[in-house]
């Protein structure tokens, strides 16, 4: 079968590899019908973090073609989603629904598994990891599915953190498919007021598509400065870091009132927490690793009940075979995310 | 009247000052019937904080001796509970409740006010500040209704921002009055587990009248070892961290269970903030200055109530006369925290 490799930075390939087969009974083989590239895979791209060479990816849904022989929850002929990390579903951090941290946990691309962006991938812990959906979904349905994989199931995660809670107003730093669906969750989550920052014209339009009432284009102190405005110089009831760089989360804390929480779902680069104004200004911070597992049943049914379109964070197409040019079209921000169909 | 002052490091007096009268019309002068020395007002002592020389102390209750024309909720002969922090009470952040982020607070000892430590005080902004006792309680009461001051309602406030929840296991770093309150607090709030670090055996004491069901004596990589036995590897649901120090910090992560949250109220000294580790683990960090005004109705019912005595953390008492001895032995750790009576 076919499957992407990275073999150094801006060296991504579409290779031939071995079939996966059910190696333990709990395994699940898929087969991918739709995967994509993540924002978090450009660091890898670009270099800024070691490559190790060989097969990535992790957002992917499916078919189930084979399951183990101990699984329970799914089937072969089943479409299922698959979080971004595998877990085992048993483990106290599983149960308490942190899957992100399970004890036998790992990236879908981690160590010894086949990564997302290929044409079949073995899963392991399928009970603990993947979701079916009740039937095979429509077509038109399966990017918004394919977002439950990580960047919605992250953007949820930044917005429960964050505490949003009914009536807020909520900040969204970021714009890239996570902030987006950030700023999507924040409103789903009934926040009154959605701000979201970008300067990028089709970025505002999927956010204000997903609930963004206000947008600020400025950044840094002029950013706050008119954040500080929209709130009457109060600040915002909740903010939603999704970048990871010690600027978005200077801006994060500057922009919160006092009480408020800053959710954070970027991984940190180069962040320094202000743990003299967060004692302060009593402004907490809370977030990380997205437990995507655990709100994948929700957020299916959100998206299979037409409440929410995540999938619009997709705005180019491309077949499995042209998949270096998915990375460098975001890259190049000429995409915002890239799915890839077999 | 008399009122205790600091002139540099280790040179506390009780000095001769004005007597304090009604400034703005929201003022009252309390005469002050007890107050006590706190932790951070060792910092000054120490002369670790750079000293400003003058008025210190920032706990007390008394009687209203006199209130200002557009004082409305308290009146002279009313008992009254003065939290560290004085607040207007109608700014956003007063109304949202937290009252220590007020657009007009201030520090009981902060510059133009009286401190706690004298005979009298004038408090602005009564309205938004003190609170009253429904009648003058009987004197076995006043230490538990001074704690409400400052370190019951920061332990409080520890343990609702590590969001202490029924059922929780709770682990409490530090043993000075604020942790030891922090113990009642997470017992009150329901934990059924509270873990506290203490090797100073009255300290333990109190600490289990105060509900810990487990003491942790060991520091650093042993306690983490211990902590870690004591909830089967798993971690603490939260964690309070009432020191301030680096070495409080990295205990209070290292023992939290992925999705809790580090209450902390230490004021930090030297503190880092282990990003990478709250990323991947998923533990949230929250607190600061206690809105102390916030709790007090609440825990001034509990304490007329007879439900919480937190008034055991004073085990030294004075007179006035004598504070400079009180500052002395609670920098040598021969007391806990010295409750001076005028």
């Amino acid at each position: 079968m076919r499957a992407t490799t990275i073999h150094g930075p801006f060296d991504i390939r579409l290779s031939e590899v071995p079939d996966p087969r059910i190696v333990e009974p709990t395994d699940v083989v898929v087969r991918v019908t739709a995967s994509c590239v993540c924002g978090s895979d450009l660091w890898n791209y670009r270099g800024e973090n070691k490559v190790r060479p060989g097969r990535i990816g992790h957002e992917l849904v499916g078919i189930v073609e084979e399951a183990g022989a101990d699984v329970r929850t799914v089937k072969p002929g089943d479409f299922v989603v698959v979080p971004f990390m595998i877990s085992d579903g048993v483990c106290p951090h599983c149960q308490a629904g942190m899957q992100s941290v399970c004890v036998n946990g790992n990236f879908v691309s981690g160590e010894g598994l086949d990564g997302g962006q290929g044409e079949y991938a073995r899963i392991p812990y399928a009970d603990g990891t993947v979701v079916a959906t009740p039937d095979v979904p429509d077509d038109a349905l399966v990017p918004s599915l394919l977002t439950l994989s990580d960047v919605m199931g992250t953007g949820w995660h930044a917005a429960v953190s964050a505490r949003v809670k009914p009536g807020d107003t909520v900040v969204v730093v970021g714009d890239g498919a996570v902030g987006l669906c950030g700023v999507l969750a924040a409103s789903r989550l009934g926040a009154a007021r959605v701000v979201a920052m970008s300067r990028h014209e089709p970025r505002q339009k999927i956010a204000r598509e997903f609930g963004a009432t206000d947008i600020v284009a400025e950044r840094g102190a002029d950013a706050e400065r008119a954040i500080a405005e929209l709130t009457g110089g109060v600040g915002a009831d909740a903010v939603l870091e999704c970048v990871g760089t010690g600027q978005a989360m200077t801006t994060a804390f500057a922009v919160a009132r006092p009480g408020a929480t800053v959710g954070f779902v970027g991984v940190p680069h180069g962040v320094e927490v202000p743990i003299g104004q967060m004692f302060g200004r009593n402004v907490g911070l809370a977030g990380g690793v997205a437990p995507s597992r655990a709100y994948l049943p929700a957020l299916m049914k959100d998206v299979l009940d037409g409440r929410i379109n995540p999938g619009l964070v997709f705005d180019y197409e491309l077949p499995l075979s042209e998949v270096a040019e998915g990375y460098k079209a975001m890259h190049e921000r000429r995409a915002i995310k890239t799915l890839l169909r077999p």
